[in-house]
């Protein structure tokens, strides 16, 4: 099978209503596309690679939405509407059993959240998948990392740690009854980028970003970048639900704090706005969790009562 | 080494004079970019893995060169201006020494035609190098494959083969004097993107692409696409030149209508617009050879006098 044909059977389909058609997509050297006035563009890349982000023998399905899923992620960090994606793909293989199911679950996500496949590439080599993500943003309205202000609450939405128990029970270094693995596993394989939030958090909010390498890992990033500290409490971490298995206290740590896969954003905001933020989580229907306060003095504390939480591992480093 | 340190070591930079900086690069969840009015923005994405596009052993400046030349390409294609580009990349180990001459070798490659890194991805896997490239372009003013009409000039940029012939000397089936695989070892591991000539065509031609994967396969894009034929003259090909080396003409012919890697561009223009494209040659210092025309009747037609050639092998497929 050519390129041309795997392109046309498996990643080429009608415009579909309310998806954003490029002006000029798949098939030429280029897409075009045209920005709206006024607009910033948004661009981020994640790529996904077999054994490193997923087991080689995942559901297919899963891993095309994932990869489409964290990428989304990213918009929704920066308050951006996500529009546009571009995929370029390595595969070991024709296999179209295989390439059937990961376009559904990508393209599954991409229209859950208007994003149009505009372009990319096919090629032969070990399963990697590289997704670009393009979306739009007012001009200045971008939530970045680094207006981070002291004095701010530090938030969360949904629920940490679930992926990375749904992880450390597959590599079998966590008993987990099997209800709860069913529960995590959807966490883990199916994200739910928080899209909706991340729009509506553009006017409210002083600094965004997305969990994916642990809480105090990507909070890091929002302190070094805003040259600030900060403190959490435990006590009002939103923690995954044990339905049937019971796991020493230092494991549901490690996995709140420093869990990657969550893909939920952490984001700081003014004292004063706190009843918006709250009506948000009333109108989106997700948790958002007040965790902590952003603090002058630097350094990253956790205090579970009058006890700082220290943890084996910080979060997930990609070259460790 | 984490994510964040080998991005600040090797793929972030200051700012250089002449470069097109992002309103927000590295470092964010996503890089920000502004696209000039009246413009469409051209978007492009290829991906270059180890042992498909290029020897594991090869040097790595030129790894980090081609993966940029040949985005760089896609744009001079369209008759777009390159500006950003984002690069992921997944390797199988940190290797500072390899990491260092990639690095050096892409960046020379972006700041030649003036593209600024604004972002990407790292991770663990198998070598694949994927970059998105973007570039700007006055609206409706790119260069697609769909305008060939027929009686149109077929053009193409520079000679054919070369990058072909080496390829097929590293690979033992062909016998090539040290000089010859010397000169065509650049064509292969240097590739120079035609990104001036792509922008002075904008207001010249009908159709244009870049002929990464052979001659015959590519320009059969274009007459896909504009529902045309065409008739090609060997006589008028440009074809390397053997130094100290001889070949039967059949491998040769080979080489030269269907070597992919040769990244020359391919356009159609009408007669009237001879003197032009020539003037371009003559300021551009770059030979452009009139290699055909284009037929209202279908079908690709390849003639060295009376005779049509007849290859053994039509172009690079990449799922053969």
């Amino acid at each position: 099978m050519a390129e041309f044909d795997l392109i046309a059977q498996y990643f080429t389909r009608p415009g579909l209503p309310g998806l954003n058609p490029a002006d000029l997509g798949v098939g030429d050297d280029a897409a075009l596309i045209s920005v709206s006035p006024g607009h910033q563009l948004a661009i981020s890349a994640d790529m996904s690679v077999s054994g490193t982000h997923f087991f080689s023998e995942a559901d297919p399905y899963a891993i095309g939405w994932k990869a489409m899923a964290v990428n989304v992620s990213d918009m929704a960090a920066m308050g951006a509407k996500p529009k546009w994606a571009t995929l370029s793909i390595a595969l070991p293989e024709i296999n179209g059993e295989w390439l059937s199911a990961f376009s559904q679950g990508l393209f599954a996500c991409a229209d859950t959240f208007g994003v149009s496949l505009i372009g990319g590439d096919t090629t032969r080599g070990p399963l990697n998948i590289a997704i670009n993500i393009f979306g739009e943003v007012p001009v200045g309205k971008a939530i970045r990392r680094d207006g981070a202000q002291a004095g701010d609450d530090i938030w969360v939405s949904g629920t940490l740690g679930k992926a990375a128990l749904w992880l450390q029970h597959r590599l079998g270094k966590l008993d987990l009854d099997l209800v709860d693995v069913t529960n995590f596993a959807v966490a883990m394989h199916q994200p739910q980028p928080r899209a909706a939030l991340g729009l509506a958090l553009q006017e409210i909010v002083h600094a965004a970003l997305d969990i994916s390498d642990g809480l105090l890992a990507d909070l890091s990033h929002i302190l070094k970048a805003s040259g600030k500290g900060a403190q959490l409490d435990w006590a009002a971490l939103p923690k995954p639900e044990l339905l049937h298995s019971s796991l020493p206290l230092t494991d549901i740590q490690q996995a709140v704090l420093a869990g990657g896969d969550d893909y939920e954003l952490c984001f700081t905001a003014s004292p004063r706005r706190r009843d918006e933020v709250l009506a948000l989580a009333n109108t989106l229907e997700l948790p958002l969790s007040r965790i902590g306060t952003i603090t002058e003095a630097p350094g990253l504390r956790v205090l579970n009562g009058e006890t700082a939480i220290e943890l084996s591992q910080k979060g997930y480093l990609h070259f460790d």
